[in-house]
């Protein structure tokens, strides 16, 4: 069960929020959740949900939470819908609810909507709030089929409960039949609980190679992917991404 | 001996001149030579010298030629300084030399600007012209440590008389002490001799840890590529670089 809430979010302030509030929207997700619950969560490693912040306008901005699985949609968004003020404390700043909208979709819906259908084998991806990975215990800050299939991966069979992708053996057919065929994209740091951590933005186009097995695969898990984020620290605002739907392939 | 000839070129025609002149200058610039150097050009697999263009406007742009030794200067530059027309058949269309201006470096004046003075670990590099690298058969459209400086040493060994910088050990140092920390970058098809090549422009920050000998020598190997060009072929136009002269890191 993948559910999408979004939240449009009023407040009163001279300056404008930026995209760095993230870290204190996760403290007020937090805040609002049943204890026992918050402490699961800060136990396990993948976390059950992806939120972030967009649309920042004066005196207004988007927040967006996703959820993985049934019980984060009942612990977390089925909470926060009900809710029509948040308080964010650093900033002594009241934020008000003027219109929301949940969305979602079971594993099985995404997976019939790319599976039983000719999919094109370019695929745009847009990353929309930085994104990162890491890797032998340092962060990368430029994309790579490996780590994107890899986090898509490893996020999907965390939470998908009735199936999953076969982990190695996949991420190798990836590495060897998907290559990034277009991109514009640029470093940004980003602070996160007082570090600053080097990510990026932009878009990539990813061309699917060999079988059309491959090529509905890679659609499934960055549609998913729009729910779950990419990389690093999703649960945090990082990571968030939007894939593009071409009918037809521009080669 | 490192030399460079800029010349400005006016041309009448509707259409504006695009970057993709590149190749029909190279062809513009191999038929002034002498037969026999051009047969020798022909052969060897580095190219002593880069052209290509910049500052496309209407009815004119600027043609950039740099040499790598001396007699690439005197075979090709001290032949082009004298030509005050050149005929783009392709086009059927007549260039004229409006300025002109000549500059250039000998290899020990490169080596005693960077090597005896302090020079900042962030070095800019703009890539002005679509650039690529090969590796195993395929292109590489994304820059990355070790396919810049293997291209510099490859470039400044072949060409530098009297010094000469160790390959593999001195290319091993920079990919341990080298890495990109800033970049803002995309992808670009370039037109080459009728075939579509997948290259990049934008701008990148490496920064060099390690001993400063080391930050010295990649200052020095990357005011070389000022000359030289950076990656794959950068005689037909492409691997233009650009090097930022910061005076203090920005840490």
């Amino acid at each position: 069960m993948l559910a999408k809430l979004e939240l449009w979010i009023e407040y009163e302030q001279e300056e404008k929020l930026t995209y760095n509030i993230s870290s204190l929207m996760h403290g007020i997700l937090m805040e609002q959740l049943d204890p026992i619950y918050g402490e699961v969560l800060h136990r396990n490693g993948q976390k059950p949900f992806h939120q972030s912040v967009s649309e920042m306008r004066n005196n207004h901005f988007k927040w967006t939470i996703c959820t993985l699985n049934v019980e984060a949609r009942k612990q977390i968004i089925d909470v926060l819908v009900t809710k029509k003020h948040f308080y964010m404390k650093h900033k002594d700043l009241k934020l008000k609810v003027t219109k929301w909208n949940l969305s979602g979709s079971s594993y099985d819906e995404l997976i019939e909507k790319y599976y039983f259908q000719k999919n094109a084998r370019n695929i745009p991806i847009r990353f929309v709030t930085p994104t990162a990975f890491k890797s032998n215990g340092g962060y990368v800050f430029m994309p790579d089929v490996h780590f994107i299939f890899q986090s898509l991966i490893n996020k999907y069979n965390a939470f998908a409960s009735d199936t999953s992708v076969e982990g190695q053996e996949i991420l190798e057919h990836f590495e060897k039949y998907a290559l990034i065929q277009r991109y514009k994209l640029k470093s940004v740091r980003y602070a996160l609980e007082g570090v600053w951590i080097s990510a990026f933005i932009g878009e990539i186009v990813i061309h699917i190679n060999g079988p059309e097995q491959m090529v509905n695969l890679a659609h499934m898990l960055i549609a998913f992917g729009e729910y779950a984020g990419i990389g690093i620290k999703s649960s945090l605002g990082m990571g968030d991404v939007e894939k593009g739907e071409k009918k037809t392939d521009d080669r």
